[in-house]
């Protein structure tokens, strides 16, 4: 068994600002006054789709693949991940120069393949089931020696994604409010270390599909109740949370909000017919539950992170007008 | 017959900044290595797309609402426009806090007229024929003493679109080259007297839609042919060049290259898929002009003006993967 993954602190966070700002983008901030009416909040829209690979991930996997000796960075890296996690990984590994190994189920989207191969990533298939994936990694990182990088139980990928909250805290003055999406944990857990470690006054909110909702249901109860059949259209946030992000969450979080489907649609729709931007559906999780929040957020100014864009513009859930 | 447009100089351009800056959004020019590898270019996109009402034409319609003495902006202000011109006027003159009319003819897609209605346009209906337009339009300045805003035919128009260059320019170094669509060519005579202005050695194209190739045809003429039976998916493109445009493109534009209508579906496709947002047919003519023009462009930086995002996500033209 390997050891449980150390929480980063706020100075990890600025210090994997320092190492992966040449390497990410400084995402926009968008607002719009639509919206803001609509809501009768101050809306700050944190923009991660516009990330390199399309996803906050890069941060992550940057800082996991920049931070290893050479030594270590030698061999490759390595994960298990049918979503944007693999791409960033293989992109991150380029980057440096590395391989990149990535497990990918069989059943995996061709799009998330296509942009696997697009970063140079070696793809290796398994089956769809995590004891396979997990074996076919063991097996490879056996005959590699390459360094396993899982997608949020590892304390420089949730470092990576604190950078998030690092920008946006210096780009918009008098935040009242944070809110992101939550599967795995390691962006809302990043943003919260940082958020809170910068203006403890802060409020951060996770939001979640409420059919994916271990995360909400894991703080209620005091103990770590991972998801076991997710339904939602928000593929990013059909995992369970970590110890190591169960725990941060405890502590600094204020709370979850969770979504159904039909908002979620919703969210998505207004957020590309209004801000002009390709999200994916886990990024308008975070908005339809500031819609569902709005009341009793009034008059604030509150953050959004719109966590990655990969989704094909062809499948939009919602009718022709 | 009212008088010839002035042409704006520079300092037009300027003053509009001066006058506009606070009301309109200062948009975010993205890149994307996985474009700037396809290409062999450096490129940047100047995302008007994100602008206020989601087009560029938030700029040159608060130039004008914005430049009008209070006794003359006191009776509020006219246009005919089918499409992103009548939006963008109704929200500027609703900044300023008079009324806007707009003619909108009967045939306008659902969707424009929504805008219209947002921003607190005041809409009269009327047949889709331009002399049923003129007359409507002629009539209600008669009643109202509202001021008529042509859509480029107008000097602090295309002084306020210019101002998309003035920031382009100082937000990238070294541009070697500047693409923007051409309609009515009020954003590419803003443009290219702003950055031929700043910058002499700087070439300047237009791209427009083979279907809709008045521009094309009236520079290699020598005299202004209008566009008669324009026949292309990107609807902002399909008017004819006024004299003063016209004029400033004659002096000023480097050429317009032509692209056909696959080409601008296949762009339109790129820019969603790679980039992440929403643009309108009318910017994908822009980054289809570029790819076509790339050869020939080789390891410039380009800039690239994405003019306007106001399309529905449900009509994408692609087939589904």
């Amino acid at each position: 068994m390997r050891p449980a993954t150390r929480e980063p602190a706020l100075t990890d966070v600025q210090a994997a600002w320092d190492r992966i700002a040449a390497h990410i983008a400084r995402t926009p901030v968008l607002t719009s006054r639509t919206l803001d009416a609509e809501t009768g909040l101050r809306l700050f829209f944190k923009c991660e789709n516009l990330q390199r690979a399309g996803v906050f991930k890069a941060r992550g996997a940057h800082n996991a693949v920049f931070a290893l000796r050479d030594e270590e960075a030698r061999n490759g890296v390595l994960t298990h991940s049918s979503g944007n996690h693999g791409a960033a990984l293989s992109l991150a590994a380029a980057t440096r120069g590395i391989r990149a190994y990535i497990v990918v189920p069989e059943n995996a989207p061709a799009l998330k393949v296509e942009a696997i191969r697009r970063y140079g990533g070696i793809i290796t298939f398994c089956r769809p089931t995590l004891a396979d994936r997990e074996a076919t990694a063991e097996r490879i990182a056996a005959e590699t020696g390459a360094t396993l990088i899982h997608p949020y139980d590892n304390t420089n990928v949730i470092a990576g994604q604190g950078t998030v909250a690092l920008e946006f805290l210096a780009e918009v003055s008098n935040l009242d409010v944070i809110l992101a999406p939550v599967g795995g944990g390691g962006l809302l857990s990043g943003i919260a270390i940082t958020a809170k470690g910068i203006k403890p006054s802060i409020r951060v909110f996770g939001a979640e599909p409420a059919g994916a909702d271990d995360a909400t249901r894991s703080l209620e109860a005091g103990q770590l109740i991972p998801q076991t059949d997710p339904k939602t259209i928000a593929d990013g946030l059909r995992t369970s949370l970590a110890p190591v992000t169960f725990s941060i969450l405890r502590r600094h979080a204020e709370g979850i909000i969770t979504v159904s489907e039909p908002a979620i649609v919703e969210a998505m729709r207004q957020l590309w017919t209004v801000l002009k931007i390709v999200v994916e559906p886990s990024s308008a999780v975070a908005f339809a539950a500031t819609l569902a929040a709005a009341p009793r957020l009034r008059g604030l100014r509150v953050g959004i992170v719109l966590s990655g864009g990969n989704v094909d513009p062809k499948t939009v859930p919602w009718e022709k007008p």
